[in-house]
């Protein structure tokens, strides 16, 4: 294990055209998928163990050919690709840069080798450097914008490659470690306290001004919200095997019409990963298999599940505008953003799992880290939103339809990616994304 | 054919305690069930043509079990139901209610017959009058709100005949015809107007006084909307034909990534019911297979087409907020509903199919009947918003995940059942509907 | 009910070139479809309810639509077909005649209508009497094989079109009756007798000369058959219960691994139709839901089931020459056929259901009727043969591959459509038709 | 790569007690696994690129759980397994010995990886080392069926090993190359000629004297055979293309039903691994894509594409029966195994291609190597077969249902593995093997 996760960095983002800041970034951020990759065997970065996940090596690729596609191709003259089949093989869905390699199928390719994947990363690495070097301001302002969404979207990847890790490893009865947990002690979770609001005109969203945000982030506009009462931390695992104790997976009353169907059609019966062992309940971590502790947040639960929770404690969950409004005013609107937020479980941390249920959650100030958070909002565009022209316009746009937007990052995100504003998505049964819950409440 | 048809009847809705009125009202609707079977041979009673349709004798079942299992078994003191099987065989969706025959397999019975449903039919009819005959003024005040969500279902599932009949007949090379077309003069469609709003806080949703309404069209609440503009009518066929001669079909970039994924998978080249003949198309109505008309609207297109034909058009989708602003301003609020407005063409009318663009539509006051409108807003609920207890909660609350909203109702659609406040949905794949659009823009 | 039925015929083979006695024979066969029609609804015409079965009224045009493709359309001239679509709808599976109706679809088809189905029926069957009635000698010596086989395949469908009515009326929770069943008194079962035979070289096959027989009986031919000995008659559902209990269904070791894989995957227990009910076990027969009979043959059993039993009671399945050659050597060669065996058990009994173990099974003299039997032997082409030039190629030939032989006949079989040479054929799970077993052994 | 494949092996087959020779035989099997795996990346292990096939990883495992299971469990006193979950992950299809992983998933397992695989076989290896040193002559008496199945059957999987391989390697567009080829020079191909003979009883099988054989290839018995003719060699990829060009995938009447579907439903138009490139065709071979050679065997074909161009080519395919005697015939009976014909292209050659027909071919003299090929015969027990008891019961006959038997071997099988009573299986569609055919005719 290296130095580099013990002593975790805080990743400045870009905030200049100085091509050397920009260039120490980079190397940061590329350097970050090294240190995650830093357990694994080489056959731990072949398997796709489903369609929504992808091999390890595949996702080193694909943030590279990102680059090269994006960047390397465009603005570095004479630039040759080392191979014109990985075109191919690493465009994940850009339909406006060429066909696709089917998606299922990504697990079937034992070649290129993790080797070769590591030496495409160090080629356009140097070439990008390169690059930098030579940019004149003209070029740097061109660039600029690109490595801001080429590097946050490794940072999304270096997520994904936890989450498709794990969902991995939990298929292998063997139980294998990525790596071991750091315990902490067993404490008592007090009730969650109502945080209230006044009914009012709120505006929500990223201004476009401060710091790099996603196009789906904004504009900025303005909501009208009722009064609202939101929970001051998140639910936990004790509070949610009530809800289980209590049949909550055997009464249709408590789900939407979608979720009660996968209940019976996949004989659910509790959060992805648990498992039961007599009338207890295990969980598989990226540390292992260990007994659920009722002192943690609750998570590998899907919009159904939380949906269903909520009913059931008699509560629902927030709108994506609540959530950020509560965010924003408890946090303060610029402080809303993880770096700012040395409290909170982020991936740099090394726990790969939420924490028990903080000091600071426990003060009502805690929204962002340890868990994504299910809203009630559909994914949609905001007022006025257009996306960018070219490929970048296919980023977030066109998956508009049919998913949830959630909230606050997890205990995956690298730390220096989220702010209040930032909107994930995801469709309403899925479970392996650390997912987890927060209530809210009319006034 | 009956007379019923050609001189078609304003269903007065009820309000009042009268029972002779409710009765009335009662046998009205119910009737035109019938009415709508009267082209029809046995055998297109029985077979159901997709999972998400149902055989016609199972609708006329299934809108007589709602009666005799919310009316008349808790309220008409010793009924005996008929057949005990029933209770199984035509529940559709409620848990509360107890199991349900597998829905796929509706079509897989040919018992009870047809005439057996009939019979069934004529005995809770004849019971429900004997209720209503009997009922003080006590047992009336509880059961006129069962009676009415009773015949607004069984509205519904007067549309849903349609349609699903529609779709089967849709699948046979013998191109049944259920009736003729009443057929109008080709005319030449002028370009849609833009009706432009100021940005304003906006009151929506149904206020719970004026007559009947679903219980997710409530509680009215307030919305702050951009400023927008919408499209005085319906895109036509015409202009669709314009966007597939434009390779619409052909262009990722057009489309939600789950609609060309639908593009590709199933080959999809038009709306559902065109066939291509050579260079032009043909289009399957419930008069038979003819040739597209370019001055209807477009109809049996997804949200995908829809959604896409609008991106290729410069333009959007309108919010379900921005439709409902726009018909209530342009319509009057109160005179926002479909017995209010002679022009519009719902089932009544008999055509069974969107007419061209009539003169109202041109002068921007057409937003009722046709064709339901796509929405770009996910079906969520209202603030505020509490289920019913007991069965009826399951009647809208439990489908709030997945789903568009869509506005205005159908030339399929009793009139009596619409107004400004109607919040239809279906899954953003669906084409089985009478679905159209009408565009909408930023200000 | 007609009275045709209580008087069973005895449907003469065609063993002449006499127009008038064929025309006598043709409109008996014929004539039998409608008797097993007469307690039918007309939405029972109209399901299909798996895509292994067919709708009744399928049924009924297609062996209509046999006679009108082989013999009207080439023979008669000037034969002006009634509507050309149903050359494509009715078509089975006959590619030299050109392109058909989606097999699983053909239950989506309301129209034509069951009345529309007589009237193409009494077309054809006009126009047959039509073309017999002027056929000179050289047009009969034509016309003959393609009745002969016409009025054969109409006896297949006959069978068919009960089985396939069961599998859906046994769907449906109302249990319908197709007709009401003849009580016989419950007897005692005695232990089956085997049947020895030597080692020898043995013909088996049809030779083409006496009467008809399909292509795939023929060429008669040599096989060398080790010793083995056969049971006197079918293994009886008591004896079945036996293995059950048992655990039959619960020990990997007593079946094929392709069976095994089915008792896992769709949870078998019991064989189609049965029912437990608490711990007896009920069976859906055509006349409704009735006690299994333990004095009755087992039946609806696929090939899995019964080599496990077989397997389970240190036995094994006879292969289709070992079953021949004791039915001819039991029966007599010349009278092993339905017609000659009055104590058969065929479908003219009215039955539709193996009867209890008969006198005559119980000594030894019972080869046909009652159930298919399962054999060992994969169905392929006798040594020699050959199939017909044109569609009659497509009969049986081109499902020589992954079938299974049965042999005998069943409850369901016309008495003049078998012979022991008779070679049925399906794929080793199938379970709807009436199939049961009867075991063998090595000397 | 080591010499050992370019001094291929003579692997004596075990014909004696004599430890030493046992466990000599033991390490040269045991060591061509390794022999094979030598060009190979890790990552090329792990994948599984169809239910069908299994990782690399996993037959090395498996094939030593075999040997830990079967030999050191019941043999070698206070044998303790290094890891009781393997039991389970690399137990095949033995329900005799408890329950398996899901097959379809075994890609899905990073873990245990190639090292710990290889430390597994290193461990075993050593173990029966230990086990056959101090083995008394009754324990070696016990154990010697046990290693001999076990060495077949790791032989068996060898051949899998590379099948699988290839089907993995050529799903990847960068066309990994296995091994290089050894280029032989074009040939011409003369006509096949044509070999006769006589009807008559013949015997055929394994009588169980002369050294191995699987218990499915007894006992030997008396067939009647016809009289019959077989080519001297097998269908070439020029007598192939012809078929191809004569419209040979768009003629059902050519098909088998079940192959037609196949050819509907898969767009199939050439063997598997052919890529058409305009005019010409390629072929994906171990050793990269490469144009189709006339002059070599066809390979990759189905039972279904066998049959349909034997039928165009107005033959058919042999019976297991006709095969076998002519194979004994033309090589002598005793003569008629692999490691007695060294002209036979099996897999020590190192082509893992056919090769082009041989001068032996021209000959007539060609009957193992090279292709399995194809016959006619369903695979069933011979008369009188009894599986042994316990788990080797259920190596060959649970699958005697649905499968068709090949016949000769293949470049890709081991040369001891192969005699001409050997019967190999596979369903009728599968084209993943070495699969190639051979015409018969009657005479």
């Amino acid at each position: 294990m290296s130095d580099v996760l013990t002593a975790p960095k805080t990743m400045e983002r870009i905030g200049t055209a100085d091509a050397s800041a920009v260039l120490e970034r980079y190397r940061q951020v590329r350097q970050w998928s090294d240190v995650l990759c830093e357990p694994l065997e080489t056959e731990d970065y072949v398997v796709q163990s489903m369609p929504d996940a992808s091999p390890i090596k595949w996702h080193l690729a694909h943030t590279t050919w990102f680059f090269e596609t994006l960047a390397l191709k465009p603005h570095l003259p004479g630039y040759a690709p080392p191979n014109r089949t990985f075109e191919y093989l690493f465009n994940s869905y850009y339909n406006s840069l060429g066909k696709q390699f089917s998606r299922p199928q990504r697990g079937l390719l034992s070649r290129p080798t993790v080797a070769e994947v590591r030496e495409y990363r160090r080629h356009v690495d140097t070439r990008m450097a390169e690059l930098l070097d030579g940019a004149g301001d003209d070029t740097l302002g061109d660039l600029l914008p690109v490595i801001e969404v080429g590097l946050n979207h490794e940072q999304q990847h270096q997520e994904l490659m936890l989450t498709d890790l794990k969902h991995m490893l939990a298929l292998n009865p063997l139980h294998p470690v990525y790596r071991s947990e750091k315990v902490a002690p067993r404490t008592d979770v007090p009730d969650a306290v109502w945080i209230e609001f006044e009914e009012g005109l709120h505006a929500i969203g990223h201004d476009g001004r401060d710091g790099f945000a996603y196009d789906n982030e904004g504009p900025r506009h303005r909501v009208f919200v009722e009064a609202f009462a939101i929970a001051s931390r998140l639910v936990t695992a004790g509070e949610y095997l009530e809800f289980m104790a209590d049949d909550g997976y055997e009464r249709p009353e408590l789900w939407l019409s979608d979720g009660w169907a996968k209940v019976e059609s996949e004989g659910l019966e509790a959060p992805l990963y648990w498992i039961g062992d007599g009338g207890d309940w295990k969980q598989i971590t990226l540390a292992g298999l260990r007994p659920v502790r009722p002192d943690e947040p609750v998570c590998h639960v899907s919009l159904y599940e939380a949906d269903a929770y909520a009913r059931w404690a008699g509560a629902r969950l927030p709108t994506e505008a609540e959530w950020e409004v509560a965010a924003d005013a408890t946090l303060g609107r610029t402080a809303a953003r993880g770096d700012a937020d040395p409290h909170a479980n982020f991936v740099e941390e090394g726990h790969y799992h939420p924490r028990p249920i903080s000091d600071a959650a426990r003060a009502g100030g805690q929204f962002l880290g340890d868990l994504w958070e299910w809203t009630r909002s559909a994914y949609s565009p905001y007022p006025g939103y257009r996306p960018p022209a070219g490929p970048l316009g296919e980023y977030n746009s066109k998956f508009m339809s049919s998913q949830v937007v959630l909230r606050g990052g997890s205990c995956a995100t690298p730390r220096s990616h989220i702010r209040s504003t930032y909107r994930n998505f995801f469709a309403p049964d899925k479970r392996w994304q650390f997912f987890g819950l927060r209530l809210a409440r009319d006034a």
